[in-house]
C-alpha cells in the first residue's frame, strides 16, 4: 500500500516554510491537526486556519489543496504555508508524522510523480537540474529537459528504429521466397546512419552540458604580484544577485564564479591567488601546472614579456585549451610585444591588454573567456544532455548501432540485426524509464542525489 | 500613491521558493509575465501556468490569489511558487521589477498590513519574533501576542484609564460645589494601583522575556581535563531538529544551544573549552571570570573536592546566579564531599554527581539547569513581554502612574493628575500603534530588523 508522505519544501530560514504532503491519506492526516475538515476541499483552493497539537496551537497557516489526479504528484495533496521558524516547521512535521505521515526521502515526490505517469524519467532528473540551475544556459536546458523536447526527440528515434525492427522482421517472414526483397538493404543502413548520427549528436551534447551545469573551469596563471588577485576580484565584482544580496547568504559557495552571457565560469584554485604570500609562492609552479592542467581556459597574466622558451612551454601545457596572454597594469606599462613568431598553428591563443586596477579591458577579456569558451549558440528546442545516465545510454545505443550497421553492411540475417536494434530501443527507454520496468536500485540512483521536499 | 512590491519569502536553496506581491497592481503586473490575466482571478485560488520573459519561458509556476481586503496585507496580493533555483528567482523578480513591482523593504508586508489595520504593532513585532522562534517558550510568547492578547489586555487596561479619567473630569466640571463629592478620591487611588499593578507585572515579564527569546546564558567552568569538552558534547548530543538534519544546514549558529522542557540554554564562551590546549589555558582564570559574569547559570565542573577558599570564592561570584557543583568522572572515582559546611543562606547551589563519558547523572544535571533558570510555568494566555520598545513604554507609563498616585495621595488638583493619567494612556497606545499617530521613525526602527519578504 502507498503511504502518506510529508517534508520541508522550503529552505530553512525564510520568513515563510512550506510543508508538502502527497499520498491517499493527504488529506485525512491534515484534517487531524488542522482547524477544519479538509477532505471535501474543492482542488486547488486556499484554507486559512490554524495546525494544532491537541488544544494548542502551533502556527497561522495557509493550506493549498490539489486532488489526484491533478497535482504534482498525481496523488492526493496539500501544502502548509507556515510561518518559517525552525520550531514550527519541526513541530508541524513531527505532528503530521504522529498521525501517519512517513518522512519523505529525497526526490520522492518527484519519483511518485513519475511512477504515477505525471513525467518519465529524463524529466525527473531535469527537475532537480531546474532547482540547481544559476545561469541561463543550464537553466534552459534543464526547462526544455523538463518540458519534454528530449522525450519526444527519443520517441521520434524510437518510431524509426520500430520501423526499421518491422521492415526486418518482414524479410525475415517471407525469407524462404527468395525472389522477394521487402527491405532495400541500402535504404534501411541509410535510415540506421542517420539515426546513429542522431544519437552520436545527443551524446556528444554531453560535454557541453557538463561544462555549462558545472561552470567552465579557468585559470589564472602569472608571477607574484603581477595582479592576479586583482584581477580575479575585478571579474568576480560586477556578478551579483538579488536573492544572495538580499540575503546576505550562500554567496560563500558560488564566490569564485562568474556568469558571462549566462554560461558560469568557475575559477579553479584562486586560494593561493588571494594570499599572495611568499610562503604560497613557495608551493609555486607545480600548483601552477595542476591548475592548467584542470582548466579548460588558462589566462596567463604578465607584466613583462616572457622569454621565448616560457611562451613555448606555455603553449605546449595549453595545447588542448584556450590561452589568453593578458598583459596586465596597461595603465603604467607600454604595451608588450609577446612572441613575435607565435606558433600560427596555435589560433586559440589570444592576446589582450588590461588593467585590473583600473578596469580597462575588462569588457574585452570577458568576450574573450566567452568566444574560448566555444559554447555554440544555444536555441530554445536545443537539447543538451547532462546526466550521466543519459550519456551512457545514449553510448550504449551507438555501440549497438555499430553493430547493426556492421551487420547490414555484412549482410548479416535480420533476425540476428533485429536483437540489436531491440538493444538498442532498450537503451532510449532506458533514459525516459518508460515501456520497461526501471529496477528499484536504478530509481534510488536517480532520486538520491535531489533535495528532501522535492 | 502606494506602490507595488515583491521580495522572495522564503530562503534560497530549497526545492521551493515563493516570491510575494503585493500592492494596487499586484495582479495585473503579475498578469502581465504569466500564462494568462489574472485581473479577475477568484480569492484563494491557485492557478498553474508559466512565467514568461517575452516568448521565453522562465518556469513553471504554481499562483495563488488573494484578493483585497481578505490578504495578509490587506492588499491585492499573489504568491508565486517557483522552482527553488537562484536563477529563475532572480529573475521572476526581476521581471516583476521591470513591470512596474518595487523591491520590498525589511517587513513591508507586515507594515502595510498594520497601516491597513489587520494586525497593531505589537501582533507586528510577535511576527518577527515568531518567526525567529527556536523553541516552545518563545514560540509561545510570540503566538499567544500575534493573537492579541497583549493587545487585549492593553485596551482593557485603557479602559479603566478612561474610566479614571472621566470620573477626574467630572469632579473638576463640579469642582466649585464644594460639597459635592463626585470620586471617592480613595476608591480612584486603589484603582490606580491596580492599574499601575498590571503594568509593572507586563514589565518585569521583559527580563523572562529577554531570556526566553535569546536563551539563558550558562558557563562550563572547570580546571584542565576536567571534562568540560566532553560534558559540552553530551548536552548537546540528544538535541536534534528534523529541519536542520534534513538539509544540514544552519546547525553550526545554533550549535551551543540545548533546549530543556521548551526553554533554550546558550553555553557562552565555548571556544575555550572546544580546544583544550595549554595555549587556552593560559588565558585561563580571567577568562573563566568574565565568562561566569556572563552566564545565569554556572556549572562548576571538578574531579576533586575543590579547597574552603575556592568554595568560598566561587560562591561569591556567583552570588546572584545559579551555581551547580558537578562532581565528573563518577564511573571511576568515589563521590566527594564538597564544602561541608556550605553558607546555608545559598540555597541556590546544588550537587549533583555525574559521568560525563557515560551519561550518568545526565537526565538529572538538565532537570537541575531547568530549575535553575526559574522560568514560571508559562500558560496559553501569558503575557510575556520581548519588546525592549514595548518595555520602555511600560516604564513610562509605570512613572506616570507613580506621579498620578502621588498626586492623588497628596490632593492634587483633578486636572493635573488628568495630565498625567493621559500620558499613560499616550504610553500604551504606543505599544499598539493604535489612536495614535506613529512617526515613520518609529515604524522605521519596528520593522528594520525583519527579514524580507515578510
Amino acid at each position: 500500500m502507498i503511504d502518506t508522505i510529508c517534508a520541508l519544501a522550503t529552505a530553512p530560514g525564510g520568513a515563510l516554510g512550506i510543508i508538502r504532503i502527497s499520498g491517499p491519506q493527504a488529506l485525512e492526516i491534515l484534517s487531524h491537526v488542522f482547524t477544519k475538515s479538509l477532505t471535501n476541499a474543492q482542488p486547488n483552493t486556499i484554507h486559512y486556519g490554524h495546525i494544532k497539537d491537541g488544544d494548542s496551537i502551533v502556527d497561522e497557516v495557509l493550506v493549498s489543496v490539489f486532488r489526484s489526479p491533478h497535482s504534482y504528484t498525481g496523488e492526493e495533496s496539500a501544502e502548509i504555508s507556515c510561518h518559517g521558524s525552525r520550531y514550527i516547521l519541526n513541530k508541524v512535521l513531527e505532528l503530521l508524522i504522529q498521525h501517519g505521515c512517513r518522512m519523505a526521502g529525497p526526490g520522492e515526490f518527484t519519483q511518485r510523480a513519475y511512477l504515477n505517469g505525471k513525467m518519465d524519467l529524463s524529466q525527473a532528473e531535469a527537475v532537480a537540474d531546474l532547482i540547481a540551475s544559476s545561469n541561463k544556459a543550464s537553466h534552459d536546458i534543464a526547462l526544455n529537459q523538463l518540458r519534454g523536447y528530449f522525450s519526444s526527440e527519443l520517441s521520434r528515434l524510437r518510431e524509426q528504429l520500430l520501423k526499421l525492427t518491422s521492415l526486418l522482421e518482414l524479410e525475415l517472414d517471407f525469407s524462404d521466397h527468395e525472389d522477394l526483397e521487402f527491405a532495400d538493404r541500402s535504404e534501411l543502413l541509410e535510415l540506421t546512419k542517420t539515426i546513429d548520427s542522431h544519437i552520436l549528436r545527443l551524446a556528444k551534447s554531453f560535454e557541453t552540458g557538463q561544462a555549462l551545469k558545472n561552470g567552465i573551469p579557468v585559470a589564472i596563471v602569472g608571477k607574484t604580484n603581477v595582479g592576479k588577485s586583482t584581477l580575479l576580484n575585478r571579474l568576480l565584482r560586477d556578478d551579483r544577485a538579488i536573492v544572495s544580496d538580499v540575503h546576505g547568504t550562500t554567496r560563500d559557495t558560488i564566490e569564485d564564479t562568474i556568469d558571462i552571457q549566462g554560461i558560469t565560469f568557475r575559477f579553479i584554485d584562486t586560494a593561493g591567488i588571494r594570499q599572495t604570500t611568499d610562503e604560497v609562492e613557495l608551493i609555486g609552479i607545480t600548483r601552477t601546472y595542476s591548475t592548467i592542467e584542470k582548466a579548460r581556459i588558462v589566462l596567463w597574466l604578465l607584466d613583462v614579456a616572457p622569454s621565448a622558451s616560457e611562451l613555448e612551454d606555455m603553449q605546449e601545457r595549453c595545447n588542448d585549451k584556450s590561452l589568453i596572454i593578458i598583459q596586465n597594469k596597461i595603465d603604467k606599462n607600454a604595451p608588450l610585444k609577446i612572441g613575435a613568431s607565435p606558433d600560427s598553428s596555435q589560433d586559440s591563443v589570444k592576446q589582450l591588454q588590461i588593467s585590473a586596477k583600473q578596469g580597462q579591458g575588462i569588457d574585452a577579456l570577458e568576450q574573450a573567456i566567452y568566444e574560448a569558451a566555444h559554447i555554440p549558440e544555444l536555441t530554445e528546442s536545443d537539447i543538451i544532455v547532462t546526466s550521466a545516465r543519459q550519456y551512457q545510454s545514449l553510448i550504449h545505443a551507438h555501440d549497438n548501432l555499430t553493430r547493426v550497421i556492421a551487420g547490414l553492411e555484412t549482410g548479416l540475417s535480420g533476425d540476428l540485426i533485429s536483437e540489436d536494434l531491440n538493444l538498442v530501443l532498450d537503451d532510449l527507454s532506458d533514459i525516459t524509464g518508460q515501456g520497461r520496468i526501471v529496477p528499484n536500485e536504478v530509481l534510488g540512483n536517480i532520486f538520491k542525489n535531489f533535495c528532501v521536499g522535492k
